[in-house]
């Protein structure tokens, strides 16, 4: 396992963008947004995803040199067209529109449409607090492992929705949830590594535990409480994807088998302005107590403390922005052969 | 079982809070909206909580006569002052006044403080669809029965989220979900019912499955996908409690067991104007199409049909519409008290 420098994992990301004709401001943009994917230790939605991003774009599957557009607004909503670009910049155009609205109105809900995969929901929900705001995002997944709670048709993504809450001397709640028990990844990194997966991730055609990852094309994942993940996950994709005009249900495209046709992937993005409901440092404080009550609690034989949500992210981030990004061999092998590909410097 | 017209166990409602002094409009507000609640079949929150509400009033705990105000606003967003209101009043005007902003701007956010109670969360989150919106509705519980994940004290309630989207032909898409496994009520009748709860309900002090529902004093309940049922049921809080600066985690005044202490119960509601995304009617039937795609799937063994969030809801109300809402003889027991003390028509 290698260990990488932020500033130097960024770099390699912007050069692998260059190198596929995506303009330099976009390609530095993106190398951010997926480098803070990987400070925070979410390591299947950064640097991870760069592989399969470039081949996307060399199969003409993403539009490198978009426009990317207000498609149409009121003073608190809009609608931002993605013109197929690289998902990250459509989200992050979002988020800005988002805070601007909500600076003037208080709240803003701006939705992405004609987008890409973004990579982790966490990283554009975190957005609105550098203004003070709160921010909720919610997002059409990429590949439909879920179906409908008793059914065994897959017509539904593990469709995240992710909230970032500021406090002020403790660090953010940030929660980024699949409304899945387990995500897709967490099953393929079973696989890769012979694990057998606990009872509850997967189920098999007959409704039974699945257990052997290797095994996963046969079943599908479970919803966090049954229906009721079923319902987030329907509900996320009507509000991200469907109102949006965007893909959802049977017409979302896996991204992971098609790398050439239209994904057209919704995204929302929720701006709210503490200053509209509170003073802002009372709030922080008040955040703070909550945070302190929780940590505070005994615990349950065979747990040592109570986190909060975005309280093991935090401890990532710090860690790895003072010791440099793990990278495991069998991606970095990766991410060499793209670096001989594109002709760039190889990452380490 | 007794089944009672809808129209009968309105005045019912309406009578019982006007013999408490509530003035007749007031009563009318809230006798509407509890019907409302069991025409839903959603029995624990409709007249089911009247006798103790009632106590709660007699108790002084109570404002009766409550000046609702809006405390402080922006163009998209507001928190309304229940004045200690029977919570159904201030909630209502919550979602009255965030339809008029999200008119205007496509969006609005309203907050509630000092509030009680409200009832179930579904019936806000419907009510901007009669102006052709979306709604978002989440509150802090009035009990905490849920520690944070790996904990036990008890700093939680089930805080609730509730989300309404219109289909066009189709009956809208509702979810009205606690972020527990079971709600304390499930749980309670258990008990009543002499049954055994299913292992996944409940978990005791040691974090062994707790079967037995005349032993919930001894545990806790479950949250959703373990530590993401407790995040949100934390986010939900610090949302419609800590930014309203209504009460959340250890504040939070259980409201079975003391009926006097002021709640400071908060809920906010989230209305957004479909318009300012979509054609309306394209919108309600693309997600007509959602709907029938996923009650289409192939079903697991055990299950006979695929639903949608709502479904058996909107059958009931269809049901109970025609043929009356069903009292079991407990309930009805109370009622008949209420009735005598109160000294109004009892209800059958």
């Amino acid at each position: 396992m290698a260990t990488i420098p932020a500033e130097r994992l960024e770099q390699f990301i912007a050069d692998a963008f260059r190198a596929v004709g995506i303009p330099t401001d976009d390609a530095a943009t993106i190398a951010q947004l997926m480098t803070g994917i990987d400070l925070r230790g979410l390591d299947g939605h950064g640097i991870f995803r760069l592989p399969p991003t470039i081949q996307r774009i060399k199969a003409g599957g993403i539009n490198v040199k978009p426009t990317i557009t207000v498609k149409q607004e009121t003073p608190s909503t809009a609608i931002i067209d993605g013109d197929n670009a690289v998902g990250h910049l459509a989200v992050n155009k979002a988020v800005q529109v988002a805070m601007d609205k909500a600076e003037q109105c208080g709240v803003a809900w701006v939705g992405t449409t004609n987008n890409n995969h973004a990579g982790a929901a966490s990283i554009y929900a975190m957005m609105p607090m550098e203004r003070d705001m709160i921010g909720i995002y919610m997002a059409v997944g990429s590949a439909n492992h879920l179906p409908p709670w008793g059914g065994i048709d897959m017509l539904l993504s593990t469709n995240p929705i992710a909230f970032a809450i500021p406090g002020l001397e403790e660090p953010p709640i940030v929660m980024d949830m699949a409304t899945t028990v387990a995500s897709y990844g967490k099953v393929k990194m079973a696989a890769d590594r012979g694990e057998i997966m606990p009872e509850g991730w997967m189920i098999d055609a007959e409704g039974k535990p699945l257990t052997d990852p290797t095994r996963m094309n046969d079943g599908f994942l479970v919803p966090i409480g049954g229906y009721k993940g079923y319902g987030l996950a329907l509900i996320i994709g009507l509000l991200a994807g469907t109102l949006n005009g965007a893909a959802m249900g049977k017409d979302v495209v896996d991204f992971n088998a098609d790398f050439k046709s239209l994904a057209n992937t919704g995204q929302l993005i929720i701006a709210l302005d503490i200053k509209a409901f509170a003073d802002v440092e009372t709030f922080k404080r008040n955040v703070d107590i909550v945070i302190r009550s929780m940590q505070g609690s005994a615990t349950l034989p065979g747990f040592d403390q109570v986190m909060v949500p975005g309280q093991q992210s935090h401890e990532k981030l710090e860690r790895f922005t003072h010791d440099g990004i793990p990278v495991v061999a069998p991606l970095m092998a990766r991410l060499d052969a793209l670096a001989a590909e594109l002709k760039i410097d190889p990452l380490n």
